[in-house]
Parts: structure tokens; C-alpha cells; sequence
């Protein structure tokens, strides 16, 4: 486990508790009380500062990374070189030279590497996307996809100078959804950004934004939009809307927990909303998890790799470049060297 | 309109902004500053502090009782023998020889009846009625009908010495829609009650309660359930869930308007609840006078009269015998005389 | 009553029905048989098949306007040269001039206007407007409004050289909520349409579409988005999601009446959803004519009136702009005379 | 594991692939190809065809018993004797005779014992409970608890004279459920019983019955009901709903995964329903085993033991003689030697 941060936490616990074939070796982290925490939260019996020392001195066949998006190239690419498969988590990296180089290295040495999307493990989305495979909606027409989260990322997250902002390190998941399940690429790009609440968290960063509105145009034809908002403060909302020649479906809904309260009839009825990224993917991340032991342990191909990884940031890029120039961007200006396919 | 309050006030609203095919010549009230206020709210022109009065002064097809339930046989009597149409308030009267009074004097004079069960016209208690009859959910098995009011009776209302309590004066739609969605007649009644909050409103009256539970067996071998709250404070709260041999179908929801917020993730979702019966069956009432209007016009009876009331009645009396005497009680014990048609 | 076609006999269902407060005096339509059945199946008494024939022959206060778009400046012109107060339905006329003459006709001859914007006037988004204005989620930051509806519009509605195509002729109302919610003009529009059933439908019009996704951005800095489309099939879907600073509300709902069926596990539980414009509104058609009868009764003025008709059909020409070019389109550009005040 | 049947393979599913701190070491089970079948899905690698086999040859700690009703007791028993803790599924036993031994025998060997009333670990009914503790509804004053399940139970489950019948083996969690969330225990009970599909199952066993209602009243003056058909068909539907002085609670959904589809208005949209136990209680499960395999590891007192079995069958013991004898019984009646505290 490298990273022991919030992401590092949920993947422990996952392993720790719900996955009976895999086991945490050591834990990685250049932050010592971090690292100290995690570690005793979750009995993590060695530690390291370093993945170099946890190379030298511990045993295991995989690594999940989980740390910030520009540590991703060179801790992807040490492990491939001592034969560790990796389990790497979104936005896969900064710019589409570093996922190239990701996918050489990981091909070059033979191991297997498995994106973090864990909504492809979603047992709703699982369900919605087999379902549209089946024809259930017909061919797809339009589809809407929403992150928002309830608080502000880290500084390093929000500035386009170290990251690619919100619409990677929070929208990444729904770069990857609309695609999946639309069954076709980004064609065009449009996208509105807002910055409404910069001044009230002291942000001054230039081109800080915490509202964004996507517009998609896909191969297919169809039609797509990704929103974004982090922090909204209300809870953690993921959800999708699909129509389909045939029909709409929609996946996921703002209620938690399904318990229903109400004591006050001028407040109304009161249902717990899903607070945090865990608690709506808790299938989802153990899912995932499971999908890339068993494939470490079958020696098979995780269903979602680096080419997912590389669209993702393909589309960030194009967005990003849309707003900040005021006009519809096509992939094709960014992905100047073509797709690629492995 | 005989009776200017709670109820009064609510056909008066329906008749005077959403009936078009009807118009309240004249208001009969015999408390002053009720009548006039509700007579001024609505427009009313003529008011009158008796029925005799207004037959002497006035001139009209048909009239809505709305006052309390002793005066039910008295009014509809007056009524009925000046030839006009009888729009009743539920519960029909306190026992069965009141019924049958109404019954015979209203068979007597010809004029029509209709009892205020609005349910039977809410498009959707309609719907599932006639989606039950079509064999939808199979033959019904097992139904659970719960009516919970937000405020606390009038005295007269949970006095079992001036009427028969909650069962009939908030449950009587229960009685009703049971029986009609079942498509049977109780056979057998058990009433359990408790009484948690009289303490807190200062009631003494004895064998008051203000919860209710009557289990109920029908003719077809069906099952059923009553469930009473009243002050329950949180809304008005009215719905039914009926098991057939072939699924199940539920009525009626807590969520009133479809506007969904959350502000804080730790409070959740906030929708409005349905705060009172005016606003839950605002079609029903508007569709009920509707339809009586229409019978008046095209001297049609009315699709549920004095037969369905005095059933309602009948349900009440073996339930309120069942938790005095803490026995199940037989509805044979209770219609003596047998079931009337007509 | 001016039209007698689909929205000519919901708002004379409506008035019939359920305004006790207006009469229809007449029907005009030029198309006999569909005259004939309206007036039939509302007993509606007299008929023309011009308003000329109409204002010479009958007496009335006011007129209601359904006719197609093209019609609007001169049946509006003429009634109000005879001092006719107008409803008239959406979208108010195919560019800005003929609004501009619409407003100067109806300033000129001292008649009330109301637009047909009925979600104005319903329930569900009264009481939202009416939070939102209240400070319940803060400072709009980001809203959605869809408007997809079953059927295939007429050949005219889906022409641009006869309309404004499905923009103005479906999503009208989404223009209208969206500035009335966000409290704010839009100040750029770009447009994404596609053509999925064109061919299937036979429809070989030269830019025609059936899905479009439309983004906003407002004056305020807040985001929009407006999604399309038509026919859908699936039912009449018309929702609208907004984030304010402090949390987020979603008005209105798929589900239509409050009854859910479940026969069969392997299908899963069923619910109805809103099939038609007139079930999903029905509220809103009533109380946006009961308030055009009360403001002619009293003098008032509508509180939704030509300036709103306008600003919708100028986002109309910015959207369609915008995807004819492929390029944001500022409102700028299409308000050349700037924006008007009454 | 002891019992290979649909109990013990959703229990190994949930040890092998989500609990990491525990391991199946045998199974027992003397159907040769369920026990084969059982032991190869879930990788487990000894098996054995009865208790005493495995305790002879194979180490443990612990035994989690899925078999039939009337094997219980003499399970427990050995088990204990030897040393085991034992997780018990529901019902406890037959009568209270059996429950006092079972009682006794851990009592007297020292050994931890967990009943298998999952719902006490469902995340909603753990949240409510909690919430319910903490007042959020004031004093509870009337609960339902339904449980529908969609198969025929086996003949042993559904014969009073080799099981308690649906009461038991369906309704078992609902007698546990509404004791807990009602904080008081059962002081009275009637029921209604109703056989509608046995003819057409080809079950002419005396006293079968699908259909039950159960009224309850508790020691602390409160109301209950519970709920049973099976088979019901439609899906597994598992509910409770309790109204408390202050407000209203609703505990679960009949709605399984939150994707919603609709390709045809005239039919509406569907969700999927729970279908099966094991899906609607997935976390249940899991998190009752982690509870269990925790206690045992820290030598800590299951939450939920043998008490709670015991007042589930003197519950049972109670309806059943209720609708055997067409009266209300009280608990007393049955509890002859009085209630015990351990």
C-alpha cells in the first residue's frame, strides 16, 4: 500500500476487513505520523518511507498507489521494473507523455496494471451497464454524469500548475462512466467553469474554478455532459442518466441509507443522504479490489487498464483547454499522436 | 353547505374555485362568527343559522353536510323531505338504526345520497381499484390501510359517549377502502388500542385512545389491518398496501410535493411530507363533488352511498367492542338485523 | 378560446372543469372537424373560424391563444386593437422583432398579456422558487432543466424555417425556469444537438434534431444547462437540478402516481410515470388561468408577461446559433437593440 | 459450517470471500452432492457427514449451525461440550423447553453463543435502532414489521408438527425486531392466519397457512404487528415502520439497486426489488459473522444470544396458539416458568 493518505485509508480497510485472498505487507508513506496511523488502524505490520525500501525488504506481488497524481510515473514504473503489478489509482497522470510512458513500462515488464474506477465495479453500475449492453435502452443517445463532493481538495489538486484541477482529481470517474457506457470516445469538448466560492476558502489561485459544466459530442453522435462541483457541502453525489433510443435509465440516487424520519411536518421528511466518497462505492472499492487480486492470482487482464486511463486524461486535457479558451475543443487536437490501443 | 367549519371550509374552497358546474347558494352554520368568517372567505352571499332557513328562503338542488356526526339522521331527514339531494359527511351516524333511518328516508323520498369516502375518487385510489378488479396483483390476500392525523380530535370526537371515537371519526376511510379494494365484507374484527398522549393533552375521558391496531379477517378469508395515530403530529399520513396472489401494490406515499433538498450532509434529504388531508386529497374532494354534482344533474346515484356508510359504521362498532371486551367480535354480533342491499 | 388543437382543448379542459370564475364564449379555428369535436367535447357554444368572425359576433373580455407560433404577432395585434386581453401560449414568436411588436401592441392598446409559461405556476416549482428565493440553498450556482417529451412535433415545429425547431417549440419552458430560478440573464449559450430517430420518422429536414444539450452561462457567473429531447418515447420527463452555495434541490420527478405494482421479482417493482404535458402540469394549467381570470377581473398585472416571452425566445436564437456555427454565441449578439423593460 | 443448504452457502460465501479474520476449515453435512457441492464452490477443504466426525478429526474454534430446526439443540449441545462456540441460526428451537437446555448447556460449558438474527447487523436497522435509543421519535408507540419471502418454504418448515410453521421459520427475525426496536417485550398476541395458494402447491398439510397478521401489545402499552406470506412471489420484502410519540420511522425499501428504467410510458418505470434474503441483507450477514468471529477472538458476549431466541419462539409459541384457538393469548400463558435473564 503506497499512500496512506484518505484513499490509502478506504483501500486498506477494504482489504483488511472484507478481502479474505489478499493481505497488506507493508505500508508506504514519507509522512511518518500519517503513516503511523494507517499502519496501527489497520494492524500493517511493516512500514517504509520509500517504495525503494519496501523493494529491498519486504515480499508481495502488487502494489496499490494511491498517492498524488504526479508521483504516479515513477512509483508505476519502479514497481514494474521489480516485477509488481499495479494498482493505480485516478487520475491516472498529468499529461498523455506520462500515460504513454506508463503503458510502455507496464507492458515492457509484463505486469499487470488495473485504473482505480472502481464505479465499473459498482454492483449498480455493473447492472445499468450490462443492461444497455442488452439493448435494454437502445442505442444510447445522451448521457449525464455528475460528481460532486463535499469538500475542498488539496491545494496541490486545485492548481492547474501541479494537477489538471476538479475535472481530473474529482470529474476523472465520469470521464471514464460517460465513455464506458455510451460505448463510444469524446469527439468534442465543451466546457463553462465557475468560481463561487474560491474567495470564501481563501483561494486565490489563478484559474481556480468549483463549478464546471461539461458538453460532450461522442463518435457515436451522441451527446453527453459531465458536472462538477466540489466543495458543495451537501454530500457526496454521483449519479447517471442515460437515454437510449428506447428508453431512460438512471443510476444511483442522492438516498443513503434507506431509513425515513419524519417528526416535524413543516420540516418534512428527513432520509440520510450519502456523505463521502466510501460510503456510496463501498461495493465498488472492495469490488475492485477483488477483480485485481483475482486477476494478479489467474495471471489475467484487469477489465480496466491504462488505455481507460489515457482517454480520461485525454478528455481533462481537452476540457480544460475549452475553457480556458473560451471555445469547443476536438480530441484530435489533443491526442495529436492518434489513440492507441495497448 | 350545512356546517362552516373544517370540512365545510374545504368543499366550499373546491366547489366555489374548481367547480365549474356548481355554485353554494347559501351557508348554514349555527356558531356566528364561524359562518360569516367562512362565508367571506369564499363568497357566499346568503347564510342562515339553521337548515330550516335556508329551505324556507332559499332555493337549491342539493346540500353537503359537514356538521358532527349526532346530527347526521336529523339533517339528511329535513333534507331529503324537502326533496333535495344529500351530500354526506363519514361517518354516516353512530349505529346502525341511524343508518338504516337515513337509509329508509332517503329511499323514501327519492332524492340521492352520496357519502363523503373521497378516497374512492383520488385518481390514485381509482387507478389501483380498477388495476386490482383487472386482476393485476390476483385475488387480494392480505391489506393494511393506516389513516395518522396530525392534531388532536374535538372532544365530541374521542368520547365514546358522543360519538365512536377514532376509529370512526379518523378511520373511517380505512373501514371503507378495505372492504372496497378487498372486494369482501369483514367478518371478523380485533381491535387492539393504546392511549400514550392523553395524559400530555389533558384528556380523562375514559376508554379514550389515541393509537390504534384492528386486525380483520373477510368473508373471502383475506386479511386485514387498520391503523390509527391520532395526534400523531408528524403529517397526515394515509396509505394502503395490499398483497395479492400474484404481488403487491402500494397506495399512496409519506412524500407530498416533489421537491427534494439537502443542505448538510449530516441532516440529509429533506422532502416535504403531506401536512394535512386537504392537501393529500385535494383531487378527491374536488372529484367527489364532481361526481355528486353530475349525479344531481343527471339524477344518476351516486357510486357509493348509504350501503358503504353503514358498513363503515358496522367495522367501528365490532372494533370498539373487540378492545372493550379484548376478544375478537364477529360481525354477525353486530348486524343483528343482517346485511342490508339498499 | 384561439386554437382548438392539443393545448386549445387542455386549457378549455381546464376552464370547463375547473375555473368556476371564466366561461368559454367561443371557439375559432379554421380546421372544422377539429373545431367541431373541441367545442363538442367542452359544450362550448359558438364557433368561428376566424377571430374577425369572433370580435364582430361575440362578447368576451379576453382571448386565449394556442396557435401555431407564426400566428402569434397578428391574432395578438388584433385582439388587442379590439381591447381583448391575451393569454398567449409559448414561445411567444419566432424572433425578436415580432416580440418587440407584440409588446409594443399590447403597451399601446393598455391589455394584459400572459405567457404560457404554466411551470410558473405550478405547485412543485412555486414552492421551489419561492425557497430558492429565500436563501434555503444559497446563491444559485449551477441549474438543469430537461424537457423530453414523447411524440414527434409537427412539421412545422420541427422546421427551422417554420420555427424554431425543438429549442423553442419543446424546451421553451426550460429557458423561462432556468433565468426565473437562477435569477439571472443567460449570457452565453452553446448547443449541442444530434439526429438519432430522424430517419426512422422519415424526417429529412435539413438541420433537424431530436436530443440537444444546451450550456449556459448567466450573468451572475452561475452555469446551466438545458437538455432535449423529442420524441423520447418514454413519457414526459421534465425535471429541474439546482446547486446553490449551500446545498442543492431537485424539483419534480419521474414517477407520476404514487402506486407501485410488483408481480414478479425478475421485473422488479413498477411505477407509473408522467405520460403527458397536461398530467404532469395539470395544476399549473389550472392556476395559470385562474390567475389570468383574476387579473382581468381586477386590473392586475400577470406576473409572467411578454419581457419573460422574449428573453426565451432570444436564448432560443443564441442556441440555435450557436450549434449552426459550432461556436459559443453571446446574447450580445442577438439582442443588437439591447435588452428591453416592458 | 454444519448444514450445506442454502443457509450455509450464503454463510461460507460470506466468511471466504469478505471476512478476512476467519476460515472455514470444515463441512458438515450428511447429503452427500449438497455437502460436495457446497464444500467445492466455496474451496472448502474438508468435509465430513456429521458433527462428531468433524470434532474427532479436524481443529476449530468455533461452529456455525444452518441445519434444521429440531436439530438444534443436540448440535449446540455437542458442540459446547467440546468446547465450541457456536453461532445458531433461527428459530432457536421448538419449544422453550429446548431453548432452556441450550441456555443451560453454554451457560454450563462457558462457551459464546450468537444468534443468527441478522437484521440486529443490517447498517439501516443498526442506524435506526441507534436513533431510536437516542429519541429521535420519542417513545415508540406502534411498529410493523413485515417479512415477505418469494418460496415455498420446505414441508419439515411448513408442518406444525416438525417445525412452528411460516411464523417461525419466515417471521422469526420480525418477533426479534420489533422486541428490540420497541425496547419492551410482548405481552399479548393475536393472530389471523389464511391459506390462499396451498391448495395450489399441492399442500393439504392441517394448519398450513401463507397468509398471517399478528397483533402485538407490549408491556410498555405499545402496538405491533407482524407481518408474514410466503410465498408472496413478487420478491423479498423485509420492512418495518414505527411511529414513536414525536415522529415516524420507515426502515428499509421494497427498491433493490437504485438503476431506474422506463422504455414505454403505458407501462412506467421499473427498479429493481430485493429478490432473495441473501441480497437484502448482504451487509447483515457479513457484518454478524465479523461480530461473531470478533467475540470469539476477544472472548467478548455476542449482542445477540440465546435470550433474544428464546422470547422469539415464546412470540411464536404464542401466535400460533392464538390462531389455533381463534383468542388472544398472553405471554404468560406460555412463559409458564417466567422469563429468564441469561
Amino acid at each position: 500500500m503506497i499512500g496512506a493518505g484518505r484513499v490509502g485509508k478506504n483501500h486498506s480497510r477494504a482489504i483488511v476487513h472484507n478481502i479474505a485472498a489478499a493481505r497488506i505487507v507493508a505500508i508506504v508513506d514519507n509522512v511518518d505520523p500519517v503513516r503511523d496511523e494507517t499502519a496501527a488502524e489497520f494492524g500493517i505490520e511493516r512500514q517504509f518511507n520509500s517504495l525503494e525500501g519496501a523493494l529491498e525488504k519486504a515480499e508481495f506481488d502488487a502494489v496499490v498507489i494511491t498517492t498524488p497524481t504526479p508521483t504516479h510515473l515513477p512509483l508505476t514504473a519502479m514497481a514494474a521494473e521489480h516485477q509488481k503489478h499495479v494498482f493505480l489509482e485516478k487520475p491516472m497522470a498529468l499529461n498523455l507523455q506520462e500515460c504513454d510512458a506508463i503503458l510502455d513500462v507496464v507492458k515492457k515488464e509484463g505486469v499487470l496494471l488495473q485504473l482505480g474506477f472502481m464505479r465499473r465495479f459498482d454492483p449498480e453500475f455493473v447492472a445499468a451497464a450490462s443492461r444497455i449492453e442488452a439493448g435494454e435502452i437502445g442505442q444510447p443517445m445522451m448521457i449525464k454524469s455528475n460528481t460532486h463532493g463535499p469538500g475542498l481538495p488539496p491545494p496541490w489538486a486545485r492548481d492547474l500548475r501541479t494537477s489538471n484541477g476538479m475535472l481530473a482529481e474529482v470529474n476523472s470517474h465520469d470521464w471514464d462512466s460517460t465513455r464506458w457506457l455510451m460505448g463510444s470516445n469524446y469527439e468534442r469538448v465543451y466546457a463553462e467553469v465557475a468560481n463561487f466560492k474560491g474567495a470564501a476558502h481563501g483561494v486565490d489561485t489563478e484559474n481556480f474554478y468549483d463549478n464546471a459544466l461539461v458538453n460532450l459530442k461522442f463518435e457515436s453522435g451522441g451527446l453527453g455532459l459531465i458536472s462538477g462541483v466540489c466543495p458543495c457541502g451537501y454530500g457526496y453525489d454521483a449519479r447517471v442518466e442515460i437515454v437510449g433510443e428506447k428508453g431512460i435509465m438512471q443510476i444511483g440516487s442522492l438516498q443513503g441509507q434507506a431509513v425515513v424520519v419524519c417528526t416535524d411536518r413543516d420540516r418534512g421528511l428527513i432520509t440520510p443522504i450519502y456523505r463521502t466518497w466510501p460510503e456510496r462505492f463501498e461495493w465498488g472499492y472492495i469490488n475492485e479490489l477483488q477483480h485485481f487480486v483475482s486477476c494478479v492470482q489467474n495471471g489475467t487482464t484487469p477489465r480496466v487498464g491504462g488505455i481507460e486511463g489515457r482517454w480520461a486524461v485525454a478528455g481533462v486535457l481537452a476540457g480544460t483547454r475549452s475553457f480556458l479558451e473560451e471555445r469547443p475543443v476536438y480530441l484530435k487536437e489533443i491526442l495529436t499522436g492518434g489513440p492507441r490501443a495497448n
